[in-house]
């Protein structure tokens, strides 16, 4: 079939708008129709040639919505007209990663959907004859796509595609870092580096489990009105701190972080979270991502001195599990997604949208289909 | 009173055994007969000059046994005649440290411990009339020493001396890294850097909570047999494997260690520690002190894939509770403390004991008064 799609022909080029074919689903994958997608910083940064895994040509796009056109053979969890959210890390339930409770990290496609394909091992779209790679499993720059069963959660039918989508990757990021990875605890003294839409949404998070403190860390200002509404107590600009920005936090949350959380992907800044938590006791949670090469250090005192160092990826999530209940806290009100979408745009004015990222004028800007 | 000491003079030269005097206990403290104190790295660290915290003239041991002599005003859970072990690191049960399950570092005396003295500010040790200071609050190279009570473990009286000393300080570092900050799991699989005294503790911690594979990694292949003993099921001597240890370790164990533990104090070991563990779930314990100064470095994909960094200090250990259990899996034969203690000595020769340490000689060397 036709389907209109943004094409990455190139490294460092802006997305076309092209027609491309599809193929229809095989055994075990959906053919989805993408009602509403995110753009996402790995989408610009996969987009820029520096991820050494970036494959072109490709259709990029992982944080869609949609709604199951059509199933292949054997697909039993979803049928045509279920409301879905595709899934970058998948969920098949059977692999030894998903039968341990410790890791979201299935690995039963890991290989062919590192290598942008389908699990078969062959890619469903292609233009002008030639294969197309998909990105991330998903590929949600196309009003259709097709992914594994595994890798679609199944939400309710209520939820606005234009605002559940953003539960694809980053709400769920961030929220998730909170509650699976963290398990941040009512009372907890947090702080969070980076309050762009992660940090915003690890900050809403700590407020849903009912942290006392949550302290915000950026060298922007005008960040701070935002992340106040998405319960952020304090606000510290590392440049308004005269001295040790690390001893100010500690002294700030009295005596250290219960948890922190680094949502920017700079090494320095990894290592001030880790060192600005408590003695005994303080966790910090790596979620941004580092340029290639680049390595994180600290004393190993900061360690044994009952300080933890781990991290988070898809925000701890199993998402056919949890991505259904965050969409449910989001249409119980308990969190906030709306204000976070700044931007929406038809598929043909994409690349505004990474403009826009790039000026730092949006949290978030989401195709409409 | 009169008694009988080791003094650390002098950062660098041997130990002087002489004739000092001892005040007895003030409020809240305990005279303590010692019977029985290991000779520690930690002490020849200090002895060596390269603490930079380290105090002189001062008595050092923190790793005794002994029986109360004494108690000063207040002290309510101890009488003369209870058996006690010597806590470097306390239990007071009150401060916000202990009343967190998540650490064992019990801050209430930290300050003036770390100073040499006891609570007051004062030492009571002196020569010649003037003062000599205390070590980790302990001083253990002396017939009689004089603690805080919240610092002294009461153990059942039928537990020998001369064995049960060692669970003061190596014993509980070892086997509590595994059952208080690790908690490993029966079936685990398991990387130990290092087949020294704490080392051989992991293991055997390992073997007692039902760790399927106990993998030892260490340079010296003539450790293999003892640490066979204890528990270890595969031995690996990096100088023996050709190409990456890490990747070595990773294959040996299926896919990487559940639990990894740092023994030696090497920032690089500590590294190869973390990279051996298993993608999504595995961590690893630093154990080992690096020398002053030096940090660890990873790549923060390394933690983001689910690795956990984290430090174990005293084993985790609240001591005046987990000692007394530790004494009694050693009396019921769950752990072996016999083949640990290669060497005793009385008072006179205990620099014996540390030309052993530094020879590599002794497993533990052990003064017996």
């Amino acid at each position: 079939m036709d389907v209109r799609a943004a094409v990455a022909f190139e490294a460092g080029k802006p997305l076309e708008i092209e027609t491309v074919q599809l193929e229809g689903p095989k055994a075990g994958e959906v053919l989805v129709e993408i009602k509403a997608s995110g753009i996402c910083h790995t989408d610009a940064f996969t987009l820029s040639g520096e991820d050494p895994e970036g494959l072109f040509p490709s259709i990029f796009g992982h944080e869609g919505a949609g709604v199951v056109a059509e199933c292949g053979p054997g697909v039993t969890s979803l049928k045509p007209g279920d409301h879905v959210i595709p899934l970058y890390t998948p969920e098949c339930r059977e692999c030894d990663y998903c039968l341990n409770p410790k890791t979201n990290l299935c690995q039963a496609i890991r290989t062919t959907q590192g290598q942008g394909l389908m699990p078969d091992g062959t890619s469903r779209f292609s233009y002008k004859g030639k294969p197309i790679f998909h990105y991330m499993g998903c590929s949600t720059f196309a009003n259709y796509t097709v992914l594994p069963e595994i890798a679609l959660a199944k939400i309710r039918k209520d939820a606005p595609f234009d605002k559940v989508c953003y539960i694809g990757c980053g709400v769920t990021t961030g929220i998730g870092a909170v509650v699976n990875t963290a398990k941040v605890t009512p009372g907890a003294r947090v702080v969070v580096f980076g309050l762009g839409g992660i940090g915003l949404n690890v900050i809403q998070g700590a407020r849903m489990v009912g942290a006392d403190q949550i302290v915000g860390v950026d060298i922007n200002p005008a960040k701070k009105p935002l992340a106040e509404k998405f319960g952020m107590t304090d606000f510290v600009n590392p440049k308004e701190v005269s001295g040790d920005l690390v001893a100010h936090l500690v002294e700030l949350t009295g005596g250290g972080a219960d948890w922190s959380f680094e949502c920017i992907g700079r090494t320095d800044t990894m290592r001030q979270a880790l060192e600005c938590c408590h003695k005994g006791w303080g966790e910090s949670v790596i979620i941004g991502v580092a340029g290639a090469g680049q390595e994180i250090s600290t004393r190993p005192f900061q360690l044994v001195t009952g300080r933890t160092w781990k991290g988070s990826a898809f925000g701890g999530a199993r998402g056919r599990t949890d991505v259904p209940k965050i969409v449910d806290w989001y249409m119980d009100g308990k969190i906030n997604i709306d204000d976070l979408i700044t931007h929406t745009m038809p598929l043909e004015e994409i690349n505004k949208g990474f403009d826009l990222m790039h000026e730092g004028r949006s949290i978030r800007s989401v195709v409409v289909y």
